[in-house]
């Protein structure tokens, strides 16, 4: 199995990735191929000892930037991004990951490996921990405009993923909607409930809240992208921000500053138990291989667990799945 | 300044109701109707001294249920919701405060007091808590599919509303949408952005993203109400969420739970923080009379503090500010 990896994705560019790599090579039965600026990533890896012939180097003379346009990125073909989806296209490598710019890493897999036959709208997945696993979210950014059977499609890859990666059993799928009953929504999503209850192969379970997001409830809840990026971003900074408000309030009370040192241990409980670089990365589905991002910020753990996810992916070879019942959905 | 209380709204009714509307009277120099079952509301009324003349009884046959569809309270003429609405419609009050059905409330009140004119489609309007103040997300609910002249009208009325109801001397109002940058997010978006930027009389500062909600550098923010709905719902389970997985954390290491014993004064200020009671009550922006609805799992606090906005709202004369800046925003 080899991944390729985006040395120069994320915000601790090429150090991070590099030792991320480096730790996932070590860990996992795999090959890693970094792309990237081949003197940057050789000055990196110098500072590591790790298993030779596991790690390659390909040098991309650019990169793109986190804030740079897709439709720019896509014009920019000797960057990490295009010359490591392209060893995918060309079939010399098994999955690719990135914590770079993820619309820039979309655009260009669309146009390199494209997509799964059937498929209309590639999605990004978000995994957010919930109380009892994990809930994938999508799509989360890549369609901010969808029709309903864009949201049916994102079920039926929602659904496979949980299942032959995640091994969900029979994973329960809801529509994020504004109220539980049936009827409720706007234009899309009152559509979007009427082919998802009559599709086979998925097990919708209606209506998913905002609250449900969290919940546990659902293991894998389909929304436009426009809401799904708003969740997802709300989410985060909600979590910041009400860990700050709670920081400012002990540190007002001598007292509770004092209790919050014993606070320790449970704060890392909690920190780990809400953190991405638990969580390995977020799959682009829809897509003819396994592409994952993982976030902007990911330490060497990220980028390492990110590595894993797509190991996984790819020996799942949940696509084939994704194909056949896609397929099965547009003939029935 | 007399304000209707819905005595058969929210959760704990109309025990709360009840005790909510002793406290404003008591604290407040105004008078309030208690619109509901007679006999209930006189049972409890008898549980407490207020200064008589302040507190009127208006029997109400029948009530709305929380989850009643707004279609079906429409035709209860006899509720509790419809005869208070209609005490505003016939000018013999000046505010409307319940903790119910809002859909029901907001249904009454379009064919009751009406719109103010020019306006299309009232909001629901939530007040957020946010690190520097309070954030005016608007619509969360009423409107699931909008029109881009309609978030032009959200803005006006909840910058309108910051302005002359809380004082807030420019409110900054934003988009929320899914990228800093103009020409990010969907059709609807993308319109709003134009027609937001080249409006006069609001101080419009550009797209705000999920994260921005809870950031304290916006004052209102304008989401059809789909979006807004998601994200309120959203909100509220993941600050019980995350509370909830400190706490099961706490609970796991002896030394921690120790120490949180004397993190209870930071638990207080934080919840006191964060607490809608403290907020008093959303505003439905829009229609022709001062309409609040409270949590409908308030105490008597939140009512009370529910009412006090209902006062200020109705003394504010924002309306009238509302219909001269929508007429001059359909004239230019």
């Amino acid at each position: 199995m080899k991944v390729v990896l985006d040395a120069m994705g994320g915000d601790f560019a090429p150090q991070v990735p590099v030792m991320g790599a480096v730790q996932a090579v070590k860990d996992f039965d795999i090959s890693v191929v970094l792309v990237g600026d081949e003197t940057l990533i050789k000055k990196e890896l110098g500072k590591y000892s790790y298993p030779k012939g596991k790690l390659e180097v390909l040098h991309a003379p650019s990169s793109v930037r986190m804030d740079e346009q897709p439709s720019k990125a896509l014009k920019k073909r000797d960057s990490s991004i295009y010359l490591g989806l392209n060893l995918l296209k060309e079939g010399k490598a098994d999955a690719f990951v990135s914590a770079g710019n993820t619309g820039a890493v979309m655009a260009v897999s669309l146009f390199t490996v494209g997509r799964i036959k059937g498929v209309d709208r590639p999605a990004i997945t978000a995994v957010l921990p919930n109380l009892k696993g994990y809930t994938f979210l999508l799509d989360v950014g890549a369609n901010v405009d969808c029709k309903p059977y864009h949201l049916l499609q994102f079920a039926i890859m929602g659904s496979a993923y949980a299942k032959y990666v995640l091994n969900e059993e029979n994973p329960r799928v809801g529509l994020l909607n504004v109220g539980e009953e049936e009827g409720k929504g706007n234009e899309l999503t009152k559509e979007a409930y009427r082919l998802l209850k009559s599709a086979n192969g998925i097990n919708f379970i209606g209506n998913a809240e905002g609250r449900d997001i969290y919940s546990g409830d659902f293991d894998v809840i389909v929304c436009d992208g426009f809401v799904g990026n708003v969740c997802l971003k709300l989410s985060e900074s909600l979590a910041k921000i009400l860990a700050k408000i709670l920081k400012e309030e002990i540190d007002k009370h001598f007292i509770s500053k004092i209790g919050a040192i014993t606070l320790k241990p449970a704060i890392k409980g909690f920190k780990r138990r809400i953190d991405y670089a638990e969580i390995g990365g977020a799959p682009l589905l829809g897509l003819n291989a396994p592409v994952i991002i993982s976030h902007g910020s990911s330490n060497a753990k990220a980028i390492k667990n990110a590595i894993k996810t797509a190991v996984s992916f790819a020996q799942s070879k949940v696509n084939q799945h994704i194909e056949r019942e896609i397929s099965r959905i547009r003939e029935g």
